[in-house]
């Protein structure tokens, strides 16, 4: 099981890489209403198991699910840590851009 | 020149993909210290002229950025329409994932 605590090296680009595919994109929108089944997950997306296992995986990477199995069952959730991040990563670049707006416009008011 | 405030089908996938690639997070980086020229932004990342500028076609089709040719410069700015787009579907999903844990933990309360 991999834990939401530990940060490997969050990397942005395993993030935004992650959420570039509409498929994983589905399955973190399915996630956020709660956690869900491999199969329950593989259901109205119309594919296999074995793609969405794949989905995930690559999704635990980056820190935006986290997964347990508990018999023969995996349950999915969303992990906090790598939409956190991603949040942040935009919003500091957003937030740069509007004080050097704001200076300039200071500058250009002087 | 583009403008920013067409949101000609503003697709998160367009977004994530093009945050996905260093080179690209690199461009956005340097633009959310100002506007800047594509030859300025190619020098301290060793790349070509031509390189950024797919880089930056890229980046504008996903409205991360906007450019506009005066004469033989190109300059670059960032774009807040999609920062803002990605940063909405990211917290969305972060929002309604919060609020059903706030819900279960009510349940489990009673």
């Amino acid at each position: 099981m991999h834990t939401a605590h530990s940060q490997p090296n969050l990397e942005p680009g395993l993030i935004f890489d992650a959420l570039g595919e509409p498929t994983r994109r589905a399955i973190v929108d399915h996630l956020s209403r709660g956690p869900a089944s491999v199969s329950s997950l593989a259901e109205p997306l119309g594919v296999t198991l074995a793609a969405v296992l794949q989905h995930v995986q690559v999704l635990e990477r980056a820190s935006l699910v986290t997964s347990r199995k508990v018999g023969r069952v995996r349950t999915c959730s969303l992990d906090q840590t790598g939409l956190r991040a991603a949040e942040t990563w935009i919003s500091e670049r957003r937030t740069a851009m509007e004080q050097k707006l704001d200076r300039l416009a200071e500058v250009l008011g002087e």
